[in-house]
């Protein structure tokens, strides 16, 4: 029997997972929380500005120190049975480092300066910097512009390695290597610096037919910001489901895994998650829903779609073109709500499954956190209308998931209307296990069948696959899912007597979507700057 | 020393105020909460249709009968000290009767028929009878539409009327008297119907100059309601400042008050504070605030005020214009808010000070109940914008707070622009002692001086003035004002750094307030009509 271990690197904890290479079966998972986890309100004592969302990478490495031995420890399985370990991040998820990849934030006299910490995905403080880079690509017309929807995110690499350029130049010129989470714990795995294509080309610009932009683009953002490619980063970008090397000796000692044992080339959790769930061809939207919603659905050709976050060839499955949606809040609105009413999820939910569709009068935009699909905008804000003194709460818990549900089936028309095939639904994830009414709500407000994929560890169990592939014990990912991949779950069918309200419901959200999202009411956009706005004296 | 007791008949309970009526000195008061308070979830195990709520009269005779005969044993004060009594009350707040006044509720057969209840003020079911008393008002160009600011609400007298024939003919044809709670709770006491002048003008489309509607606008209507004012109500209509009678035998037995003791012509909580906070003529703007709002001003002249709920003349001092404007849930907004997150007031008030304007990046619309002015629309529903992750609980208690003040700014400023000056603005009701953060922010928002009132019991003591006019104490009203009322306690200052930030604030609110309010988008409307569709199968 051979093994291997997929480590899923998530928002507020990894989750190690053992898996029979044979045939996928789950042999157990460790869990290790972030001891910092999402570092957003002090930093050493001195507060962050609004939008700023950092993370300590000593809680990375601590993850491999425990959640490994763990698994180990727990099944018994002989360490030398493990055939290879693959890892997938958040994304993008960055940090500057040294040139040996020792963090900056780990350097003594850096440690208060919050530029120099990870810079977490919903870290969305690079506003101006993303809008600078979208006026300066379009006055360029850059090529690769459409390969991102027309807008490069605040969330994305570029925007958060401007912003360090930008307000902490000093930090900019310390680091001698800019690269994602998930590369940096494959480096510390292996010992050696090895980057992927999938976070290159989602996050960074970068594609297989033109690389990255030129040096003539990054110089009109900035003329610092010119070499940052060759000087902080790599041209050389290793192709998923290749191995970046072999477990080192330092990694040995804190996983307890044998020196040299295969680790797969570092991938992104929603991209990973696409094998985990029998996802190998065209058609089938995936969902990876948690805290945010990655959407990711593989297509034949390039197409432009609108406000997608980015489409990448190869840059999920071999051969394909892998394009990339999502709402950058989910189910941390539902916990926003959870937190400000008290209760809990269950009986919140418990209630509002009560409710038909339409009943509580109340319509929300899903935009707690910006909007990343398709209006790729983190200045815009959540709104609800509909309000009165009979309002409960368990009727805005119901309105805030019909509003997710709402931005799902906006992303998915975008799809359709640009020519990309969408035949099915697949979810996984954390929330579709622990939240049956809104699946329901989904399948309800989309109009078509959801599957749920069997596991509910799906970006660990992809990238187990990928560390089963990178050690050979499958020749390519496919075929690690035909023989990996388990059959879905569970399937929501759409209550027909629901489709109509909803439909009624969708045609007034997409109106006021349209209205803020797309400049016909900047109301948004001027409460946000107000808030930035200098401190008066308080009577 | 003589004495007047004034009741004011509020929402949730009634206030019995003693007052010397030489100075206006408050000897005591005493509450009595309503048992059944507002009726508008169940009504005898029967649910009750959204948007009503419905009062039991029996709660208005257990206040006579508890408040008054303990007002007289707390304070020793011997009954034929008593020189006379008034009273207020809410309003719209009407019920149907027996020729005898016996309420229709009360007879033993109707006691399960909601439409034989009183109907309190914030019943707003009667909005399909307020749509179309306007749409038939503005075909026929009926000129009492002009002192409604062009709107009839669904909280007045005929739209609540009406709804009765529309949805319960019989108890329409069953009843023989409708009245105000006003009328009828003097009627109780003296033992003689009164109607007063104040109720009429303001709810009931009556005028000084012109009487009632003719008998063809009624029968427009519906030709069985052609009648209504000969059949169930009366043109003989009592001035404010009169005297309707003296205490009856029953009502002698029920407070403990000599029988014949005078008893003045019913008024209103909001007309009848005017006179209690000093004010006498033209240009000071007093606030009621409590659950809801109402505003009065006085001016010299008859001018269309857009959207003002009614113009009465001699309906709040004689020889005097009263205008009455409001905002159908303050107070109640931010309770129901409390409910929602738990807390207190308090503590969300502590931290909310906390906040400079523009902070929270929040902005809501007020519209909980409905906007009573200068919409008019009981159909309009409350709006949040601007939420995110990060917000807290005491950033949308101080957004709800701010979104009561700009719709009072709305009010003042279409006064203004109507030509009716405002000079200053008065506060009184229950609001404005509770919380002082909610007076320094109307104050900011409104870039205006508010003084309170030093009494925390305005409409009583109104009350009281009245009855003592009534008695002969005073010989009119403005001369009960000299001698009874009181300068202001506080004065609260616009603070010169937060009125720019609200001016800003109040630019975006106001665009919402046109965009939602005035049909450029008709969201709230689409959502209630979705809500109060047929239910359809729940899976």
């Amino acid at each position: 029997m051979t093994y291997a271990v997929g480590i899923d690197f998530g928002t507020e904890s990894a989750r190690a997972l053992l898996v029979d290479c044979a045939d996928g079966t789950e042999v157990a998972v460790a869990v290790h929380v972030y001891e910092s986890g999402v570092i957003d309100e002090q930093l050493n004592g001195v507060s962050l500005e609004p939008e700023w969302a950092l993370q300590d990478p000593a809680d990375y490495v601590s993850a491999l120190q425990h959640a490994v031995p763990q698994l180990l420890a727990e099944t018994g399985v002989p360490p030398e049975s493990i055939a290879g370990i693959g890892v997938d991040f958040t994304s993008c998820t960055m940090l500057p480092t040294l040139a040996d990849g020792t963090p900056l934030c780990m350097v003594d006299e850096l440690r208060s300066e919050p530029h120099a910490w990870v810079k977490l995905w919903k870290h969305h403080a690079a506003q101006p910097e993303a809008d600078r880079i979208n006026a300066v690509a379009e006055e360029r017309a850059e090529g690769w512009l459409r390969r991102y929807g027309g807008r490069y995110s605040s969330e994305w690499f570029f925007s958060k390695a401007l912003q360090i350029l930008d307000e902490a130049p000093e930090i900019y010129a310390r680091s001698e290597r800019m690269l994602e989470a998930a590369d940096w714990i494959v480096w510390r795995l292996t010992g050696v610096e090895t980057r992927n294509m999938c976070t290159a080309g989602y996050k960074a610009m970068w594609s297989k037919r033109d690389g990255f932009p030129s040096r003539a683009f990054f110089a009109a953002l900035d003329p610092r910001f010119a070499d940052i490619v060759d000087e902080k980063m790599s041209r050389a970008l290793a192709p998923l489901g290749g191995r970046a090397g072999g477990v080192c000796e330092r990694a040995a000692r804190w996983t307890g895994l044998p020196l040299g044992t295969p680790v797969a080339v570092a991938n992104v959790d929603a991209h990973v998650s696409v094998p985990a769930v029998g996802v190998t061809g065209p058609g089938r939207f995936v969902a990876i829903m948690g805290t945010s919603t990655c959407d990711v659905l593989l297509g034949d050709e390039l197409a432009a779609v609108d406000g997608m976050c980015g489409v990448v060839e190869d840059g999920v499955l071999p051969g394909l073109h892998g394009y990339e949606a999502g709402q950058s809040a989910v189910g941390d609105i539902f916990a926003w709500f959870v937190g400000q009413v008290g209760g809990t999820h269950v009986e919140l939910a418990r209630e509002a499954a009560r409710l038909r569709p339409g009943e509580s009068g109340l319509l929300a935009l899903d935009w707690w956190n910006g909007n990343r699909s398709v209006l790729v905008d983190a200045d815009l804000r959540g709104l609800i209308v509909g309000l009165t003194l009979a309002t409960r709460p368990p009727e805005i818990y119901r309105a805030l998931i019909e509003a997710t549900a709402f931005g799902t089936r906006v992303i998915i028309e975008a799809f359709e209307q640009a020519g990309v095939p969408v035949d099915g639904i697949v979810a996984c994830g954390g929330l579709p296990d622990r939240n049956p009414l809104l699946m329901q709500i989904y399948a309800d407000v989309c109009g078509r069948e959801i599957e749920v994929a069997s596991s509910a560890q799906a970006p660990a169990l992809g990238a187990a696959m990928f560390g089963a592939v990178a050690a050979g014990e499958h020749a390519t990912i496919v075929d690690a899912v035909h023989a990996m991949a388990a059959p879905p779950r569970v399937t929501y069918t759409p209550d027909s007597g629901h489709v109509a309200t909803y439909d009624a419901l969708y045609r007034e959200y997409l109106r006021l979507h349209d209205l803020f999202g797309r400049g016909g009411d900047d109301v948004m956009r001027t409460l946000k700057a107000l808030q930035l706005s200098n401190p008066v004296a308080i009577s």
